[in-house]
């Protein structure tokens, strides 16, 4: 998605331990139109998946699961981060494991909100080792609903989650996917041929 | 707003303690549609504010608050949950107190997004003792920000938050205002007479 490379370009910051900052327009502050448009581009790539619901965790996810969930008609749903891991009868729970702070944590998703049989897309801001989204999937599992694809926002692609998820058959779709950082410089993976530019039509703002 | 009261009329459930749980379309699983009408709602409200910035609190405030952001075309910021409350330099804190869970917790927002003399619009999906506004008040009032509204979804009108607020001279805007539970019963109160029916005019969806 061109339009969020040249952002993640002009407003995105490497830190030590290749760290993309980027809550200036995804994960603090929001570009709100941006989010819109990264919420048609969803739609765009999986527009023959006929998707029923869009998963996703708190709290960076919400936004774009939340505008690819007005592009789809679908409801979102998201799942909840708990510090205690007591299994409750009515939710579903997944383990999420956080290499940045090397600790387990417990999502929940109630069980009144997945069906069996949902064709779900589950949507994330970032891709780097793929817990949150193996946790996700786990839950989807557990409801009996099909996790039609993976949308991710911003893909590290050079760390193991995409490999992690193409090895489970998973169908993942990357707006952008960073192949690596270079001296603070962030080099990107080449767009796919046939990805077109993602418009705000028929959308009249306000 | 007469769309989302026949919502929470059909899918709302009145629990013990005066607890609205709307999570099938609100705070767990959101209703996609709805917020986008929501967040028009909130511009039609505050079309004449001017507004800058959409300030709002993780996690349930952030799909509202987003949904608004499309319709103003201004950046969302949320503030974020701490445990901790150690002061840093580059971030603005402010106290929440929980009635809910009888707690203290801190709200934080980085310094970088909110700036002196910018409007903006306080957006949360509920209102009762008004505690999460307040903290969101102060950081804005910190950041010497001017506080042009407060949106919310749904009042408790029963509950001293919009007393508090409008003792502070806030401008409040509730999109539904619940005056009383009887038998489990949700009793409403009147609807503002000049207020239409929110529409998607201009939308396509997808």
């Amino acid at each position: 998605m061109e339009l969020l490379k040249q952002r993640i370009l002009q407003d995105g910051k490497v830190l030590q331990g290749d760290i993309l900052k980027v809550d200036s327009f995804i994960n603090h502050q929001i570009d709100s139109k941006l989010a819109f448009e990264i919420g048609h581009e969803f739609y765009k790539r999986f527009s023959d998946a006929h998707i029923d619901k869009i998963l996703t965790i708190e709290t960076s996810g919400i936004a774009f699961a939340l505008c690819a969930g007005i592009h789809f008609d679908v409801p979102v749903v998201f799942a909840k981060k708990q510090a205690g891991g007591n299994m409750s009868p009515e939710v579903y729970q997944g383990k999420v494991h956080s290499y940045t702070k090397q600790t387990d944590y417990t999502i929940s998703v109630s069980r009144c909100f997945l069906r069996a049989g949902e064709r779900v897309l589950i949507i994330d801001d970032f891709l780097a080792n793929g817990q949150a989204v193996l946790g996700l999937m786990d839950i989807a599992e557990q409801a009996g609903a099909v996790v039609s694809g993976v949308g991710i926002v911003i893909e590290k692609g050079f760390q193991p989650g995409s490999q992690i998820l193409h090895s489970l058959g998973v169908r993942l779709e990357s707006l952008v996917v960073i192949d690596s950082f270079q001296d603070k410089n962030i080099i990107f993976r080449e767009e796919r041929k046939n990805e077109k530019k993602s418009t705000l039509h028929g959308f009249s703002g306000a």
